[in-house]
């Protein structure tokens, strides 16, 4: 049982695509249907989540992901889809100008799809949102998904664990305070990239993820310097040889315009990524993280669909007048809910 | 009718608030008991947001401000409570070593009370236990309540739509490249705070504020400027008397030790806080902005209950059966909460 915008979809249609992608980010009822129909198809793209502070230059090293994998130096050129997404700017639309300017970077390739979406009311709203365009650019058979995110929160940290890959983007000179804030995005990530390295510092940037690095996995740090603790770790952690070690690569991002510069690591990056999908693949984690991910998207979507249910059984003015009595401190917070709650169930 | 618990708090005992604080953040059933009691006790403080980058000194300068209250040149000393809320940091418990610092510089003053709260699984766990914790502060008499977050995303708009008052906290030489973030978190500050400001470079960052702030607020631009567009706007908007400009205001922290600088601006600070409060009174603003707190914090509590509603009705045997046709893509994650939703209402 197919709907026929899902099936225009399984055959290329690039209008039927864009269309899907607007009704499923809509989540109206077409939108469902077709995304109903799209799901058995799902679970075959390499899904590649990049994520670091502004200013490292995130949209330029994705787009020079897409080349590298457009151009794929060995075997046939993989399609790829970006997803872009914004959480950080809750109040305007600022994804836009980044598609303009995408736009013009890899326009005309009919093997790219780009896709960016500006927040929405709730966070939880929107890594659902984004889950569900993923899946069906992996049902339209893209090969890559790359899921872009600004910032380093807590609203990163839900949407790249879409990802089966994450990078986390530094660059230099970005100020030695910075640090403090990515301890905990730095343990989400599987390869670190140290972009913008043809700047000064490149070397202390370097130093200070790798000391971090450190810090996070203290069992690698301990096998990498063969310290005492090493017959004890190794006996803690039997799998710790199938254990991944992120690692960190430098790239150099083209700018656009005479005098430029040449981009560099984008090939190493590729392979780093390539090395990832296989251990993911040989340790069995490609599957766990398949799991995780639509554990965590069903649990935001039961989450949202039992508010919408509750709100459809609960009449304004019940509404109102708990409010109010919660407004006027006749009632507290947990008591309101309790009230509130069930009415639902009478 | 008031627990026992509750009781102590109301009569100032600073272990009971201690108790009473963890209490509540485990949501015991003792924490909630205590809660209902304190609810009607609250509506006094005034609660202040301080957000802002890593790196620009916001806990400094909440020390300062929490010192200057307790100072207080006019009238007398207030009492204040420190909440400090680090949601970027999902994994480690990184605000204990900002309490421990804080301990040495605040301590033994009855009239500070610390507390720091590492981020939990969900987000909207952690703004309502936030929320909580700010209410049983209030209850007990503090006047001010000071709430702190790291970052600049979506979790630091929840957590500082829980204040009366927003400072966004900016310094010199963060990078000119920030500014994209800043955008978002701009529109929600009351006063913007430029800390550091003996540092090199201050001149810049408070244009590119200023900037910054005549793109958010283009009325108050032409109103200033006595642009063409005065009659228009000024005519669309008949309430644009009343409404707040964000002040930008100069600060610097002293460092401890020996030649260090002394503290600036915190009196200007201070002053600009309680004109920011008096607006609100004048304005009707202190109420509507309860109102939406209460709101916000009211549909957070009422979706965590109907989740663990549902949960507590469900069946592991049927929880597995459904994700396991998820996962095998035999139904879609829409079909699956139909599934899992409807279970319950059998």
């Amino acid at each position: 049982m197919t709907s026929s915008l899902a099936q225009a979809v399984l055959e290329g249609n690039r209008l039927a695509l864009a269309r899907t992608l607007t009704q499923v980010e809509n989540d109206s009822p077409e939108g469902r249907d077709a995304l109903n129909a799209l799901f058995p198809y799902t679970g075959h793209a390499h899904l590649i989540g990049v994520t670091g502070a502004p200013g490292t230059g995130k949209s330029s090293l994705v787009n020079q992901l897409a080349r590298h994998y457009r151009q794929s130096p060995e075997g046939e050129p993989q399609r790829v889809a970006i997803v872009a997404v914004d959480p950080s700017s809750p109040f305007t639309g600022g994804a836009i100008l980044g598609d303009r300017i995408r736009m013009r970077d890899l326009a005309g390739d009919p093997g790219v799809f780009i896709r960016s979406m500006a927040s929405r009311g709730s966070l939880g709203g929107l890594a659902s949102a984004t889950a569900s365009l993923v899946q069906v650019f992996d049902a339209a058979g893209f090969d890559i998904i790359l899921i872009e995110t600004v910032g380093a929160g807590q609203s990163e940290v839900d949407i790249v664990r879409l990802a089966h890959t994450t990078l986390v983007i530094e660059a230099p000179g970005m100020g030695d305070d910075i640090q403090a804030i990515k301890a905990g995005i730095l343990e989400i990530a599987d390869i670190l990239v140290v972009n913008k390295a043809d700047r000064p510092g490149v070397e202390n940037t370097e130093r200070a993820l790798r000391g971090m690095l450190e810090l996070a996995h203290p069992l690698k740090r301990s096998e990498r310097h063969h310290s005492r603790l090493e017959e004890i770790t190794v006996a803690d952690t039997p799998k710790s040889n199938k254990e991944w070690i992120p690692p960190i690569q430098r790239t150099v991002c083209a700018a656009s315009g005479p005098g430029s510069t040449q981009p560099a690591g984008i090939n190493d990056l590729g392979k780093l990524i390539a090395r990832h999908r296989q251990h993911l693949k040989e340790s069995g984690e490609w599957h766990t993280r398949d799991r995780d991910r639509l554990q965590a998207e069903l649990m935001l979507m039961v989450q949202e669909a039992l508010v919408n249910r509750w709100q459809s059984h609960l009449t304004d003015q019940t509404y109102a007048r708990i409010f109010n009595d919660l407004v006027s401190r006749r009632i507290s917070p947990h008591q309101a809910v309790v009230t509130l709650i069930n009415g639902e169930i009478e």
